[in-house]
């Protein structure tokens, strides 16, 4: 055991030079722990937005002269004065914008525990516990949500960077050489094409950028009326594509898109992959999360094919932002591509079977995102994880009831999963102006500060989306919320 | 203001479909921050690391049946008696390997605070305070450490995902067209070059690869005796490959190299790449911070030229992982190549002069993480952090002072910022054998659980690194490492 010096360290923990003071330290952090409290307890009791107007935090945080230090007491009054009316508070359990807020107790706790830590889980030496609680985590993950058995995971901040990765390694997979020669002066490669629905999420855009594959490569294929692929229309987009010399070089299969849900006949894409030996990568980085619910399980049917799922524990398994889940059928496949070991983390790689995870992606610092996780299915337990999953569900189909049951409001397509969208056109008005005031009751539903919503557009139909995933939203919050779009809708 | 329906909110704070009940979140939330106060104030007093065999974590983590929900008390000695035996201390003061470890006690607080708030700063409409308060801490980092004024920053989790962003950028800039066609089927575009010195770090190769310029066509270009990119060289090998009709695509011109903290010379590079219109990175990840130091502030010289610069606060601004700015001359063309709004996030974009970070690069899921920096800044202050980042520097060079005075001990390298490069070569070894002791002498350092080091290769040369960063590292711990170093090198 190490000989502590121990007047040194006093001076540190006290002095201008290091942290705060012991008494400090623990003082300040009770604080902060009574705010959270306060702030989680009486969360419902906020206005879910404040009217802010842009620049003028900015304005506040930009007058304080910082030069020299400021006390802590000074510090946490900025933070509730300037700072705190500029949040928009995600985990309101009126908040049913985008996705339902993940934060709870015990991932609050993991949070905390892992900042204290702030350990890099670049590989197994850097870090054995951080390391080797993501391997278990991960596939607690695969197993709840019954995803396919044998697939390896791989933690990475958010879904955007994960398709990325696996677009990375179906890119090699179509074309190879892509990591040491790249894409140019290569006149035999030609152009790859990525089929994806026409309600797949942006970030398989954004992958196409960046690995130079170019959007107008990716290929929209158009859905049937509950907005899932038609099969037919990629199988002849592939066809037409081949017949051109163009390179099939993957598929989404999306379960649970983000504008409704809807789930892509995952098997039937599978076996137009399986015939041509495009990769299959499936995004279910919402839906994946439907899985633990027996009566969900159906979303993973065909997904034994796949060559990578992704699946956000911060979308919908109760694990704040960030951390997104991505499993592969061949993990070596990714290793190959991107394991890259410099002189200065020759010491760091492990000579053990762990797996040094910064070896299966770009990034090198990796926080302890795995603690949170594992704190959160320690403390609700798989059945508990389920419980909460089938309730947001459950909020769901209330509010859909209430929706389907209005003159004038309709369901725009069956409810999926935990996603409403409401369409609001009272007869005699038409298309662009229900358009208009669809997304007017959004924005004044949303001024109220009572709820808050997002808007989307359906084929050309702008829709009132309601989105649950909070643990905290109750059957009276979706009355009030329901009651809000309708008053809006009155007043109109 | 909302009206909020009590009764139900006590059951989901109380219910086994919700959270905690109120007492129970304040309990434990108090139960964490006092674990914390006990870890960071005791922390120089655990061994650094421990000997943990591969998957014995795994397994006891494995070993719990979690169907049911785990009380706390549970689950908080799993964390003491399973998890914590396999952490790697990085915040211990004795821990010198990598970068030195970035906690605090304010900066903890803004992590807790932001992980309550759980907010995604994608757009200023879906969090506003985050939008500016990451606007204005990335001034701060720019004036504090004498970035070029006007730049634009973005926070990324990592340099890598950073420097990714940027070379992004750079091959629009040098070929056109890659976000909408892509690279293939494209005869008239030559290969791309990226350069970066033979010290340069991975992230640019990963890069490479992702970017499809691929690894050969990263030129490592050689460097001086104090492993500075050798400017003949780079002018040389540009003229090559353009002769050999190859495309300069971007310079990587590195301040604070991994290995030796060496820092090119940015000026001349900068005129080599201004001269031929090619974009020049700076990778200023560890080296940004010196400039916080008057007599630091050189190292900024000649960025002004720069199209893009990326400072790790992460890695020596105190700020825990994660936390990587990346500043643009042009943040435009970022948004060009990026931007890219799907129907679900129409009503999140804004329509004020506040960036939408979102569209300066992949990622959507964006942690509030500007909140630790400001409190960090704030806490300390400006003056504060020069003077730590001042103390790492001394600390440094005392380590330094000690190795130049030892027979058989040398710097491998002049000690660049708080970077300590040390060779123990006694008389009559040969270089091989010298290379085999100086890896086994970190190794054996390491497993007293002293101290912790890490070990890097020069031109063929396995030197013994240790890098400051932390700031509660004192003159003791600078000794006993030291101690260490020749203990284990008398016992061979």
């Amino acid at each position: 055991m190490p000989a502590i010096p121990a007047p040194d360290m006093n001076e540190k923990l006290a002095g201008p030079l290091g942290d705060f003071a012991p008494a400090q330290i623990r003082a300040e952090l009770h604080r902060m722990a009574d705010w959270i409290a306060d702030y989680r307890i009486g969360i419902a009791e906020r206005a879910v937005s404040n009217d802010v107007e842009a620049g003028s935090i900015a304005a506040s945080l930009r007058a304080v002269a910082w030069e020299e230090p400021a006390g802590m007491d000074r510090i946490m009054a900025d933070l509730d004065d300037v700072v705190m009316p500029g949040i928009l508070h995600w985990g309101h359990p009126a908040f049913l914008g985008y996705f339902g807020s993940t934060s709870n107790t015990p991932a609050l706790l993991g949070e905390m525990a892992a900042a204290a830590l702030n350990v890099s889980a670049m590989t197994w030496k850097s870090s054995p516990a951080a390391t080797e609680m993501e391997n278990v985590v991960l596939d607690w993950i695969r197993d709840m949500t019954g995803l396919p058995p044998g697939y390896m995971g791989v933690v990475y901040d958010t879904a955007s960077v994960a398709v990325m990765h696996a677009l990375a390694a179906a890119r090699e997979s179509a074309c190879g050489g892509t990591r040491t020669e790249g894409m140019l002066g290569r006149p035999d490669l030609a152009p790859l094409r990525i089929y994806a629905s026409d309600q797949a999420h942006s970030s398989v855009g954004k992958a196409a950028i960046v690995l130079g594959v170019g959007e107008m490569n990716v290929v929209r294929v158009q859905t049937d009326d509950e907005f899932r692929m038609d099969c037919n229309a990629l199988e002849r987009a592939i066809e037409r594509d081949v017949a051109q010399g163009l390179t099939p070089m993957a598929v989404i299969a999306t379960v649970g898109t983000t504008s409704t849900g809807s789930v892509d006949p995952v098997a039937e894409i599978g076996r137009i992959c399986g015939e041509r030996k495009i990769w299959l990568h499936v995004d279910a980085a919402y839906g994946g999360a439907f899985g633990v619910l027996p009566e969900g399980r159906w979303v993973t049917e065909g997904m034994d094919v796949a060559d990578s799922i992704v699946v956000n524990p911060h979308k919908w398994l109760f694990v704040p932002l960030d951390f997104s889940a991505l499993y592969l059928r061949n993990p070596q496949s990714m290793r190959d591509l991107f394991s890259l070991t410099p002189e200065y983390l020759r010491g760091a790689a492990s000579d053990s079977s762990a797996p040094d995870y910064m070896d299966y992606g770009i990034q090198l610092g990796r926080r302890f995102r795995a603690l949170k996780a594992w704190m959160v299915f320690r403390a609700f337990g798989r059945a508990g994880i389920e419980s909460r999953v089938r309730e947001n569900c459950r909020l769901a189909a209330t509010l859909a009831n209430l929706v389907s049951q209005e003159p004038g409001f309709a369901l725009a397509t069956p409810v999926n999963m935990a996603i409403v969208c409401i369409r609001y056109q009272p007869a005699g008005i038409d298309s662009e102006t229900a358009n208009m005031r669809n997304q007017q009751i959004v924005e004044r539903v949303n001024a109220t500060g009572q709820a808050y919503l997002t808007y989307t557009t359906l084929r050309g139909e702008t829709v009132i989306r309601a989105g649950f995933g909070n643990i905290l939203t109750t059957d009276a919050h979706v009355n009030a919320v329901w009651n809000l779009i309708r008053a809006e809708a009155r007043r109109m």
